[in-house]
């Protein structure tokens, strides 16, 4: 059984979809982020950065912290979704990395930006839409040659850049012209896993 | 050996630390950011993100981008700085996604918005300098209880975050309240193998 502390934001639902692929039962745990539930001691006692998610595994009493984290540990724990060694493992680290380095941090200040309610940041968001339509074009160049971030597998680098990627739209993302990464969000959408996943918490 | 493509930027330096604290030869290859060499073809193919640093195994052949992807593509090679399972693995991940997801990202804003020469951007420089600030007050928390970022042993997250951290003072944070920072910058940077992977390329 796993303890999962979370709230409705993308990087919460990396680890639910993870959770639901793996078939590992849990219980959550909702973070009110509104009411600063994530600067408890008792938060703070497991993640110090005060951001879910947050996972306690019960069959050992490990706490992991940081999403990217968290997916490596059930990944090892499991065998599923990442691979042990060679060319596969170390194409789904890379894309792990550029989602938690790049896609997740610069959509997060896009998003900030662009719903300041003070004196409007032209510069700044100029700045976060070029660098988030930049790294569309990544994604882009790698889903037109292949049909996971990984490779020819699924894995933990699409478990976690999905709940970011499918927000590009709503950000302002021209994905018209973006086929491979719009086919392989529909392809990881049709997974029973991620529909059930994305909805955690209810 | 290892063929490492790089400049002299944080995460370039990142990897020129592993590989002088693995004792691993390597030829280096420097990317020159000011001529636009890492958008030439021959590049984007070893990476489409269009960043160093990248490496290249001629012992497998196995190309690897993402610095964190690097460090433990390297770790798990050399079975050095990374342990294989168990809770330090857990912390050692934790510490180093928060480098690669805050410290790194939040740092780079903060260095962009303060040196950018149009408009003052004053609200933009006041975000990132207090989340750097706070970024810099989570450390804090972690090294005034344990030595090293993954606990007692000096790993792969260390090396992460060294460079990074240590152009703290630089941008601005207070460094005279963070007494566990700033002893745990001086204990990595004794060490000989930072002394010279942090001045890589020469």
């Amino acid at each position: 059984m796993i303890d999962l502390y979370t709230a409705k934001t993308p990087n919460g639902r990396k680890v639910s979809i993870m959770l639901d692929e793996c078939g590992l039962p849990y219980e959550v745990h909702s973070i009110d982020l509104g009411q600063n539930e994530q600067f408890k001691p008792e938060f703070l006692a497991m993640n110090p950065n005060n951001k879910i998610p947050v996972i306690k595994d019960r069959d050992n009493g490990q706490v992991v912290f940081e999403s990217g984290a968290i997916l490596i540990y059930l990944g090892e724990k499991t065998g599923k979704f990442l691979s042990p060694s060679g060319p596969a493992r170390a194409a789904q680290l890379e894309w792990l990395f550029f989602q938690m380095a790049s896609i997740g941090p610069m959509m997060g200040q896009l998003f900030h930006f662009r719903n300041y309610q003070g004196e409007p940041q032209v510069y700044a968001v100029e700045r976060f839409t070029n660098e988030v339509a930049r790294i569309f074009n990544v994604l882009e160049s790698r889903l037109s040659q292949v049909p996971y971030l990984g490779g020819d597998d699924y894995s933990i680098a699409d478990i976690a850049a999905f709940p970011w990627t499918k927000l590009g739209g709503f950000l302002g993302v021209d994905m018209d012209g973006l086929k491979g990464v719009s086919a392989w969000l529909e392809r990881v959408y049709a997974r029973p896993a991620v529909q059930s996943g994305i909805n955690v918490p209810a």
